[in-house]
């Protein structure tokens, strides 16, 4: 169902039914753009810590517009033995409501708004037909504006509010004493015919306000008085001679229009209050960005601290589930090849999964996932819930007995709740809402900076010694370089001490510098989880029987498997700066030990050994194929690779590299939605 | 004649023809914003000197975007004695060309937005179907690109540029050995059979390169590699056996496709570089803005300087002529009530000026200024370019013997070419590009610093024994104040010396100061005017006999019509900052001085006392009229007026001042569309 600004107010409350009857709600977002600073592989470094992530996307993700959302309400029929689904795509846009209201500038990225546009995506219908919207600061401020009006504007008796402060009330200026004298007699002359109602000449603010004022004061009883506005937008003073009673119905009336003002003007924030207080569970794809924007949009300016972020996020969305982490996660991870929203549909409409029952409500249209309208927000909030349920169906498979249908309350979805996959952390693999974040021990990492004019084949020879490198770069200047093995470190360090061109740190030193930096500059939070040491001390190490993988061996596997199917790219971009992405990294390393820090209840009721282990795995198959190839695909680019130097220990292992090492991935500027991948 | 990506390349020669064919162009610019940072009114200060507007509008308003060009070519026809005119309107949007082409972000203003969206203006056109452009310096980063890929991929002999620089070369990676052995393989069947072509799967941008270095090295004559694109943008490579001949064929074949290519992406620049390369007269109303974003989207980025910006400005548009200031200018501006376009154009059509004959070229369709499209870009050039000529005429009747019809090579217009109106600014009308500006004397000025809660209400008091002042606000805690008498400023001084609570400079001090510092940040200018003590010199007078002012009586009066007319106002926004404006000024001090510095043969042809004076007026009526009611209508808001102390000399200033001081003008943050006035 399609809302716009035309019929939101005669949709809400089929709006509001549809979310209380829901059993779940799935939700997408669409904006204007993704970053307004550095690329999308420089705002996602594999190693940025959960904080930094935030911060990044705060800071250039934020000043885009969301101007579509889409909703999916998915209620189970029992009887039915299916979903009933009431989909909504609504278009965002902040008209501003008055003259006093905020006019809200907003970034627009041309690569975006082209891939939306060649989607069919609808301009006009955002911009001429969006539903308005304020977060509970904008929608305060307008109740306290609306008070004071009201307050400044009351007639006759019991407006005493009008009379303080004093400075307020204004002389009548030498040229307008004729007309405000006029009005009087005007007004004189009404108490003495028959007329009920006079209308005075439209005129200006400022003498609207003299009117106002002179005749609260020498007509405190038996008169209504109004400003009217014309279609021409002209503001004319209807003055009407009024008993107590009327005046009161009159007012009161008054009263109810400006309510129903303010509520169209917290328009569309309204269906975000009534999803938080709902408590639904929510699901999405890859919703990190979507949730942050819907928060900065609908509820409050992000907070500075993460902390902070995942409090107001647990208030808007209590319940929250993001389907690319289960994805990501086994026992899916080892069954989906590629977790970008469309090829995950596709992959769980066949085995071992099953395409879930499901029917558009009366007086819902329905979607045909055949002829798909990827990348319209109630489209793709369906699919999301499509896929949520497919995977949620297939953890009941391995219940006894095994369930066709998986509740929504079910235990088994309980470790996946709360988490928002982080898109491209190589360790990582999500944000926690309701705890501490994964804290990886880094010790194989190196902080190195360098000239400018150095590029990824620049870090690979002063590290060839060491086998496989992954670079990470931050900036023109300084990268991360992450050895295969931290014995390597310290002869790193030792090789380095007498270098000139180039510095090197270690990640720990590095992460104590930039602490340093922050305590300086008085930044430091007081929710900060970097202490000075925290990153020598072991924070997580697979905690053996602990965890619930079910193939111990794979766990080693992976621990070598850090430096398998690395894939390397650093290319120079037209204004001569390098674009580099590093990717395909697997977080194999810490899938056991992400295993054994959240598994606290991960499907304990997996009565087998055949259990499928829960531990989330990186995206390496993200990239649609138009997304998938170097941003100059002509041939002209450089390009690394580093031929891996271990075989996987498995056959499954050694299929993954090998398809890893026979594609290249890159984002490049192309790459704007990544947040479907 | 609308004009989209899709239609561009076919329309391009109609373009080039009608500019060459045209007596003159009409331009007009539709954009995504106006002001990203201060309100308009506090962007446009009425005491901003040309440099800080010019430095303002560069900060705050070149990241809109321009997404709409209107170019109206108007060729005058002797035997019909009409102008034939061929109006074109673009769509603009930056999508982006390749993968390392510039990703553009621009900011919208929900406000533009939304008013352009209730004119009917087709968002959809600009996103999906925009003309893309490349300034100056991208176009040449992309010619070098393309130059480099050219020289890399090059085939067989004569690519020697390709074997340096050796280090772009890649060894072969061990897992890659098998892939390349099977393609050279393939190649060498090529030479025993009878088959021309050889087409390889689709591989990654790393394999493509390994297979052009491979085979430029194995085969360096003989076959012709190429890489093909499908439908899918799934890139394979090509083989062809080739003849020498063949070979060179085919290579021309591809750099005229690389050539075309690049002139596609070089875009709607390309019309702009055919506009500057024909020095036609190009009008423009309020034009500053659309020179602006014109320079920095298609030429190149605004210089810091402003002197820089008038040199480039006279390279793009080496003759242009801003009908705003043409008609606050006399003789129209005792003729012209209201200078914003629309009106213009109305006030325009009746006595004592002429409608000019147009037809519409054939094939093009016709305006109908009865059912305006007020707003789209191609009919606000066709208006702007009708009241030019209606304007100009009315000039060729003050001619002996009289004339209907005016060349725009005319020395008439003369006084009026390559100077664009400045806004708002009381007493520096227009921007002098071929000339240093005008500087005038603002020893009545003066800069007061105060605590951020006081308003307009405050000043006045302050200054209440000095009668009326005006405040020109700069931001939450100074403002400009201008007495009326220059005497008083002494007084002022004096009295200021022991206040705490505010503080008071001249405008000599204040400029003074202000050039302290950018000289001590080090970014004072080579070009800055604003010398030690250029403030204190009597910078330019009245010339007396040199003035053509008819009405000599009339300079007078207008010296003392300082006081005339003004109004004031202050205001709480939602943020509770003050929203000021300050308008209404007229510039009839200075409009004798105007006429003076800038008549150098104006109109000198003018035989009789009659003849009109040419001194600008400020805007005095700018507002359309949704624009002139005060931001909060309702009567909540604090509003000033001082009555005028003194009268008009004659009836038409009196009038003047009667309805300056019966409406209230001010530009709230509805005021979108400033330029339009």
């Amino acid at each position: 169902m399609e809302v716009t600004r035309a019929n939101f107010k005669d949709s809400l409350s089929t709006v509001y039914s549809a979310i209380e009857e829901a059993d779940f709600l799935a939700i997408d977002g669409e904006f204007s753009g993704i970053s307004d600073g550095p690329n999308v592989s420089a705002l996602t470094n594999g190693l940025d810590t959960p904080e930094e992530r935030y911060m990044k996307l705060k800071k250039h993700s934020m000043d885009f517009l969301l101007f579509q959302f889409g909703l999916c309400a998915f209620k189970y029929d029992s009887t039915l033995s299916k979903y009933i689904i009431k989909a909504f795509n609504f278009y965002i846009f902040p008209k501003p409501f008055n003259r006093t209201s905020p006019d809200i500038k907003f970034i627009c990225q041309s690569s975006s708004i082209d891939f939306l546009a060649s989607q069919g995506f609808d301009f006009n219908k955002v911009f001429r037909h969006g539903i308005p919207y304020l977060n509970h600061e904008e929608e305060a401020q307008l109740r306290e504006q609306t008070e004071e009006r009201r307050n400044q504007q009351a007639n006759g008796v019991g407006s005493n509010n009008f009379i303080s402060p004093p400075k307020s009330v204004t002389c009548v200026p030498e040229e307008h004493k004729d007309f405000i004298n006029m009005v009087v007699e005007k007004v004189e002359a009404l108490f003495t015919n028959t007329e009920k109602t006079v209308e005075l000449e439209p005129c200006t603010g400022f003498q609207r306000k003299l009117i106002y004022q002179t005749l609260n004061w020498k007509f405190p009883k038996g008169i209504h008085v109004e400003t009217i506005e014309t279609e021409k937008k002209e503001r004319f003073i209807q003055i009407c001679k009024v008993d107590d009673e009327e005046r009161k119905r009159r007012e009161q009336q008054k009263l109810e229009r400006e309510q129903e003002e303010l509520n169209d003007a917290v328009g569309f924030s309204r269906v975000i209050h009534a999803m938080a207080k709902s408590g639904k569970l929510v699901v999405g794809h890859n919703m990190l960005l979507d949730v942050m924007h819907t928060i900065h949009q609908f509820y409050c300016l992000l907070p500075e601290d993460l902390q902070d972020f995942k409090e107001v996020t647990k208030y808007v969305f209590p319940r929250i589930l993001d389907t690319k982490l289960m994805a990501s996660t086994q026992p899916f991870k080892d069954l989906i090849t590629n977790t970008s929203l469309a090829e995950l549909e596709k992959q769980l409409k066949g085995k071992p999964f099953k395409s879930p029952a499901v029917d558009a409500a009366e007086g819902f249209p329905s979607y045909d996932t055949a002829h798909d309208q990827l990348h319209e927000a109630g489209y793709d909030a369906y699919i999301t819930g499509l896929c949520f349920i497919s995977m949620a169906n297939y953890l009941g498979t391995f219940l006894t007995p095994p369930k066709a249908h998986l509740s929504v309350r079910s235990k088994l979805i309980e470790p996946f709740i709360n988490k928002l996959f982080l898109m491209r952390i190589i360790d990582i693999p999500y944000l926690n809402l309701t705890g501490p974040d994964l804290q990886p021990k880094r010790d194989h990492v190196l902080y190195v900076t360098f000239p400018k004019e150095w590029k990824t084949s620049d870090l690979f020879q002063l590290f060839s010694a060491f086998g496989n490198i992954q670079v990470s770069w931050l900036d023109d200047t300084s990268a991360f370089v992450s050895l295969s093995q931290t014995e390597q470190v310290q002869i790193a360090m030792n090789t380095s001490r007498y270098a000139e061109s180039y510095r090197i740190q270690t990640y720990a030193e590095y992460m104590q510098g930039k602490q340093r930096d922050k305590d300086k500059t008085g930044q430091a939070s007081s929710h900060s989880h970097w202490g000075e040491d925290s990153w020598l001390k072991p924070h997580y190490r697979p905690l053996g029987k602990r965890s619930i993988s079910p193939v111990p061996a794979e766990q080693g596997a992976g621990e070598t498997s850090i430096t398998d199917g690395w894939t390397h790219y650093a290319q120079e971009d037209s204004t001569g700066r390098k674009k580099i992405k590093t990717d395909e990294m697997r977080a194999q390393t810490y899938a056991g030990v992400v295993d054994s820090k959240t598994s606290e209840g991960w499907l304990k009721t997996q009565p087998t050994s055949d259990s499928p282990a829960v531990s989330p795995e990186q995206d390496t198959d993200g990239e649609s194929p138009e997304h998938t190839e170097p941003t100059n695909a002509d041939e002209g680019m450089e390009t690394w690779q580093q031929p891996p130097s271990k075989k996987g220990k498995n056959g499954r292992k050694n299929k993954k590299r090998m398809r890893a090492s026979g594609r290249i991935e890159m984002v490049g500027k192309g790459a704007t939605d990544f947040r479907k991948i």
